[in-house]
């Protein structure tokens, strides 16, 4: 039997090899995910990205929760005098910044910044709340929007204004400050985009070109998309004692001496709903795993005859005893092909079609959306043939991804050669020949992603021997 | 036994019936709920604060999805002009506005506010998703920070950033609008206050000097502080089809005629913290109801000897097991009477003391935060008991809540008996006897917080014979 897909899909969407930022595009639209604002970069999300996002919040707040980090909430607005007092800071984030002039009818004294991040108005804070040792560590993490005004914005991927999760730590000592970074980096941000969203990732550390501004170390996990090219998912900052320096946040030691905090920071945004689209979409839409998907399963109706109807609810009832999120379809007054064309859009993990023939026979038709492969089932199987295909399509994504990932990264070892993988894919180069490229390659459009030792470890430094950059064009 | 509240909660507090501003601002500070922000009229939410809203929000939250809402997010910045396309709307929050006037470097072409509320930018995307009446209803809800410059800022109660949810809706009649605002204000609003909260409320509609700008009526919740001072906890509004005529939200109806949709908005917002704590605080501190106390039960041990410790661990993850938020307290390094005072300042519900003189009688002791009554519980039996306590607590919280209320509600039949009886309390009057003195009321600092039928019912409109108004100071 042709795999359903395929054909309809045709008719809504741009196919991915004829213009992948299109397809990107089309997808967003077309499963309702967002919409752009009125507001140059900003943008609307609609419920069904929404909710994709909250599957997000969700699981990342957990991982969160379990690293030991509390959520706060700190102000929206932060005055201009703030920022300028971490140099490196300032001038990173300058550019991008909204400047609100007037509040409740006048003119302001002194403007106020729209965060951009919150490292300088969290750190006002940790200085105070911080006196003794015992105070240590403190671990905070915020749900919020911050703004960063954009030229070129892409829907999820840049935007003016986007929702993120930002941690703010601070440490008696380096090490347990390191440790926490990479510990989010790897417990939460690394387990997150391969466990949940099934995106293995390139985990390692920036250049100091590709840095935060205002940090010592970044870490970062990167994932390839659809074309090839490199999407950042996370980043996990070591702060070292700048911000600590700048805003006076010391504590005193066992020892009794006064001693500046070493501090991280770390975030992940709505952008992973971009890597999602681009990780793991089809010429059909989105293709979700199940443990993101808002709806894992979908019973259709495809008509309401002879019993179908109460059939349809019954298994959709089942499901959802079962803990499966599931949606039942029963707007039999659009065409079941429509319907069809929605859910794969939509990229719902498993579609079990529910109409009077199959049902005749016993059975209904059980259609796996990553593969398009469709089975009859036995309806007393349904349940357990549908959490079966959940668990399937979980791992299928993720293969999958991993293999377009490893066949489309190239193993080279000059600058140039990388540069040229880079059109592609993933170039895997030692990072001596490409260290005194690195501008030029940007300049190209080629950018070192992350740098990584051979056994796959993180690097302390970038001058370590032995490293390999991972080069690629980038979101 | 005494009561061990009363007699230490006097060195840490002021009391409630010296100053209760003063109370309250303690309150706030010493049980690390919030503190200001730089830019006047902000906060910081503190952990402790923050894990009390997230309990709110999934409480909330729950009942939203149920009630049919879907959470979407829109953009914070809204282009100005659209404030201005309804024009009570824009009368009434003009004088709160933030402007933003420059972004990315540059002056904007048309400044930008950030949003007061969001029902200018939401139905714009209403009017382009809305055809048809099969588009309806459409039933939006978004979490969300929101912007009105306040004058005379009170943490968590005037904010100038403040955290909410506001729910829009588009009905296709004007009963179907009615009905539903309603139903959010019962269903969500009400029950969230009385079940959850334990904070009894008067359910009514606003008078028209009161309602919402912009809309046809308003129905509120209203419940009384500790001082007998009336403070709106939640608002739900009929817009009629004033947005829809301003906005453009016209839809096709079954009969081919094109009409404009009938509105709702609604929100609740993080001023339910200071609800809660006014509403059910003493000179100890805050009393939490054990359906929103992020930590039920507290496990303090009292001494590490005699396998206390391993007692209380035990014990702690016991309740854990049985469902119950708990948090183990083990810093013996601390005095117990200063941790004592901690938990009490937190309105921790329950606390189980553990140490080796109760623990060789093979007991623990039980304290309940709303009484101060302590009683030695067998180790075997500390589950079952501390869980009872919890119902006991929200019941008894909620009923001493109501038994003020009642208490410091007057029966008066004209406008100088209520402001008279609205110093201490709430007045109930006749509507009739107040209609005509609701500026002079307001003048002398009393205000009509709302009007309800002698059944209870809500008023569908304020020139209803027989009505009662509510009248009181208020927050």
């Amino acid at each position: 039997m042709p795999v359903l897909s395929q054909p309809m899909a045709k008719t809504v969407l741009t196919s991915r090899s004829d213009n992948f930022p299109q397809w990107y595009q089309d997808v967003v639209a077309k499963a309702e995910l967002a919409d752009n604002g009125p507001v140059r970069g900003t943008m609307v999300i609609r419920p069904y990205g929404y909710a994709i996002w909250e599957r997000m919040q969700h699981e990342l707040d957990e991982r969160i929760k379990a690293a030991g980090a509390r959520n706060a909430y700190f102000p929206l607005f932060i005055p201009e005098s703030y920022l300028r007092k971490e140099a490196q800071h300032v001038e990173g984030f300058s550019p991008e910044l909204a400047v609100v002039t007037h509040g409740g009818g006048k003119e302001l004294e002194e403007p106020v910044v729209v965060r951009p991040t919150s490292e300088t108005i969290i750190n006002v804070f940790i200085a105070k709340w911080v006196q003794s040792h015992r105070d240590l560590p403190m671990l905070l993490n915020q749900w919020a929007n911050v703004v960063r005004w954009e030229l070129r914005p892409r829907v999820f991927l840049r935007t003016t204004e986007f929702l993120w999760q930002e941690g703010h730590t601070a440490h008696a000592t380096q090490e347990e400050a390191r440790a926490y970074a990479v510990r989010i980096l790897r417990s939460v941000y690394e387990d997150f985009a391969v466990d949940v969203l099934g995106l293995p990732v390139v985990v390692g550390r920036k250049t100091e070109r590709e840095r935060f501004a205002g940090a010592d170390a970044t870490y970062t996990i990167e994932a390839m998309m659809g074309d090839g090219k490199a999407l950042q998912m996370g980043t996990s900052h070591e702060l070292g004692q700048n911000f600590a320096r700048a805003f006076g946040i010391e504590f005193q030691s066992d020892t009794g001496t006064n001693e500046y905090a070493w501090q991280t920071s770390w975030g992940v945004s709505t952008r992973l709903v971009g890597a999602l689209i681009m990780g793991h979409g089809d010429d059909a839409g989105l293709r979700l795993p199940p443990r993101i998907a808002p709806v894992q399963v979908v019973v259709v109706l495809v008509k309401a005859a002879d019993g179908a109807g109460e059939a349809a609810a019954a298994l959709a009832a089942e499901l959802r005893g079962s803990g499966v999120r599931v949606e039942l379809d029963d707007r039999v007054d659009t065409s079941f092909g429509r319907r069809a064309v929605e859910w794969e859009l939509k990229g719902v993990p498993v579609r079990i079609e529910v109409g009077p023939r199959d049902l005749a026979a016993g059975n209904a038709t059980l259609v796996r959306r990553d593969t398009g492969d469709k089975v009859a089932v036995g309806l007393d199987r349904v349940v357990a043939e549908a959490v079966a295909a959940l668990d399937a399509v979980q791992v299928a994504l993720h293969d999958q991804a991993m293999e377009m990932r490893l066949s489309r990264t190239a193993d080279v070892s000059t600058a140039d050669d990388a540069r040229e993988a880079a059109q592609t894919g993933f170039a895997r180069v030692p990072w001596d020949a490409v260290r005194d490229e690195e501008v030029r390659l940007a300049q190209a459009g080629v950018t070192v992603r992350c740098l990584k030792r051979d056994d796959g470890g993180l690097p302390a430094s970038s001058s370590e021997d032995g490293l390999f950059a991972t080069v690629a064009k980038a979101y």
